[in-house]
């Protein structure tokens, strides 16, 4: 279990998304109120988009909370769209290469929940990453499997439907395993652009997901919260859990759906697993 | 805030001491019940002796529930004397040079608590330590400069006597700077032979201490728990908070006192802190 | 390219085995003579046996010279038969799961050298790993790859016609993809009672490799060393590099030969690697 | 021992800085030809300005050679003033709490060298330093108790002036105690506008420095390089040994001497150290 925070939006300080609001993700690390395991601190990362396509990465293996890199960074680096993660390991070694967000080109993946029977299922996933791109698994978590699977199938063309054929062929595997409910999943990924959030699992019972409310309407019902007048109309947040109790300012995802954040309306859109036909 | 263990007793495998039990110490880094804080993530220690008359010691960063060497380690070493602490730092970086128990020759001091106002004494204190001993000081963290007080004071020849002075000095520093509780502390020191455990604070409400039952007594009384059958009469553990819930097993060191386990009649005195006359 | 050390005899003092010789392995990590990398600083790790069948295994990812630890183990630790190991990574994450030895039940694998174009031949190696023995693979690298090529193999049973196996396998599967001169090692390996250690490479131009000279005979020969009136009859060592300059005491294993420290004769003979024919 | 490298101009990408040149600082952690020693892989760090007045720092223990999230910043983050520094302990820990640049408010201090007989002196230098500085130390090198006698001595009003006192006072100090050659050392600073540096040794044969040629005249000399069209005129670097061998690109730093970088013309004038006077 893990939490995890996304942002779009006008370039902010990293500081202001992770450490200053309320139950920042920095506090999460320590004391999550909605995750599975209250600690999250089996490392951490960052990936932001910056001066180049390609985005930054920093992984590391201590608590974010202890993280003396983690804060001088933060209050340093400003940029329009941030992914950030905080870590409980399921069983994976606390290492670098295991920690979130996954990056591959100028793409970015990071993941709240696993791969049920993940040793059991984890070479039949393995074998079925194109072989152009297995060179790249770094780490051992289920996430990059996962990750690269998406890849496998088109995830740079049509991430939603990538996504979908990933968790089909996720599914179809476990259950060929007698596993009852293989996937439980909460995952955003980005082209640097666009971001999609989705809200999934097996047994119909899955991680927590909330988007933040449009900046416009939040402006008007608080004229006096200083941070609303600073960021973007289109500015928003997708987090594993809310950052603030702030009225009005956090929407629960749906069961089985996705978010895209984008240039223009946002969308929210129902996700249907499918076992990948042409394969 | 801390959680710490002592052992004195036959030779135990370090696993038994730090895995086995219910509500081991490496449970309580993650969640402690009567600790200060819930989550000692902010690096451990294992001093052990063994081979040689100087103990070993053994200092990691990483949260102590995920340090795969610890758990190597507990596999293989065993010990009639074993300290063992989870940090949860009061603001001294979490480094190697600041994880307990710290080593003098061949005493080991581990401490759980903090000199309140410690940047604002720890100037004064550093100066009252013996010069030959001032440059042995590695980290920065108030335990340590605390240990060397009472090393100051002749930890080696009377321990008793030397943490009260060192106690007594740190509280008469304290209330000059205008601190009204400067001490709260559990402290646990060694020389390899006998284990002498303190329970004190300024303000009289002290950090919880507890001393198990004569094994004699306990395997009367509970025939049919192993482990009571394997290890000596005399061995004694003192912990921060219990390991288990066995009936009977766990005794709560009183206020402002301090334990002395050795060969023979262990022994509970009162701890009485006075400034040192004769400096 | 990395340095390594075996050793089998009576019980030492890990500090004897690793920081007391002249020329030590952890000299080596800062300094290495005979070498490809003089610095061998990505990380380091060593295996003994002691209280239990399986042995215990220490990683760590600073360098050697370095690291608090180790030194602290070294000087509490004793073991009748040792492995170590010091890492220059040849491109794979500097991370505990990827230093050596590596362990599978009471077995232990270390390794210099490298697979020549791995991260092309990576999926098809990996494939032929035994499925249950795959999720066992934790880190990245080459040398886990080959030790479970050897397990599959059936290292357990014959390791000396396990390795030829392996290595064999991986040169077709290497020349089949182009490379030249797919395999290039110094390897060690152990059950807990026997030491094999194998040199050999595609090109026929290995890295070093040193056996220590019958301790009867260099006993005679320096009366004066101490050290050799205190280890058994039987000790040897294996090594990367001769760890001093004591006359007489080192023997370079020859190209294409392994050899067996075991209880009577130890063994020396050549290695043939050979296409597995029943797979 | 230590490299170390700082750089004024205009803003430039951090990987230009310290990856790209030929002999780049990464390089000289892994094989300096001009240092004490020839390994500096006792953790590094770097300085830079940004956003805010106070510049980021970034600690790792980790030799810098490894550091991949050191790559990543590298990769993203650009500042017009720069401090890297590549450490090789001359025996405090290595721990990120001594790891260079030292930072102060605005100011950075790095150092290559070392104050002979530190732990002898460490006491009555640490005693110097204001006490309202004092508990700002937070590791235990030589060089951090110097940049804090140089706070002591007015670094924030008069550098140079504040720099000789310091010295003086480690001199005399030294002396008293026997010690012949008391300072050795590089030593750079900066306020986030000038750069100051510093070669001086008591015994007067001092570490290596250089510093670059006007970037107006290297243009001329070379119009075919292309990062100097790049870079502004007013662009210098100070490294402890050249970065690569463009003929006439660097210019030794004389014997007690200490340069300024600065808007305008640079300057290059005498140091000569003195007892503080009115202490």
């Amino acid at each position: 279990m893990c939490r995890w925070l996304a942002y779009s939006g006008s370039p902010v300080l990293l500081d202001d998304l992770l450490y200053k609001p309320k139950h920042s993700l920095i506090v999460q690390s320590l004391h999550s109120t909605l995750g599975a395991e209250e600690t999250n601190g089996d490392g951490f990362g960052v990936g932001w988009y910056g001066v180049q396509d390609t985005p930054a990465v920093f992984h590391s293996i201590e608590p974010a909370w202890n993280e003396r890199n983690l804060r001088e960074l933060a209050g340093h680096v400003t940029s329009p769209l941030v992914f950030a993660h905080v870590r409980a390991s399921t069983g994976s070694p606390v290492q670098q290469t295991n920690c979130h967000p996954f990056r591959h080109g100028h793409w970015l993946w990071m993941h709240n929940g696993y791969i049920d029977g993940f040793k059991t299922v984890k070479r039949d996933l393995t074998l079925e990453v194109d072989p152009q791109l297995y060179p790249e698994i770094e780490g051992t978590t289920d996430t990059e499997v996962f990750f690269h699977l998406a890849l496998t199938y088109g995830l740079e063309d049509d991430p939603p439907s990538a996504v979908e054929r990933a968790v089909g062929f996720i599914e179809a595997t476990g259950q060929r395993h007698g596993i009852e409910h293989p996937v439980q999943m909460t995952v955003a990924t980005t082209d640097g652009q666009k971001v999609w959030a989705f809200r999934y699992s097996s047994v119909g019972k899955s991680r927590s997901l909330f988007f933040s409310t449009d900046v416009r309407r939040l402006r008007a019902e608080h004229p006096d919260v200083a941070i609303l007048q600073m960021i973007s109309d289109e500015a928003r947040l997708v987090v594993s859990e809310p950052l603030g109790d702030l009225a009005g300012a956090w929407n629960e995802v749906p069961e089985s759906s996705y978010g895209v954040i984008q240039p223009g309306d946002d969308a929210l859109l129902p996700f249907t697993p499918g076992v990948p036909a042409n394969r």
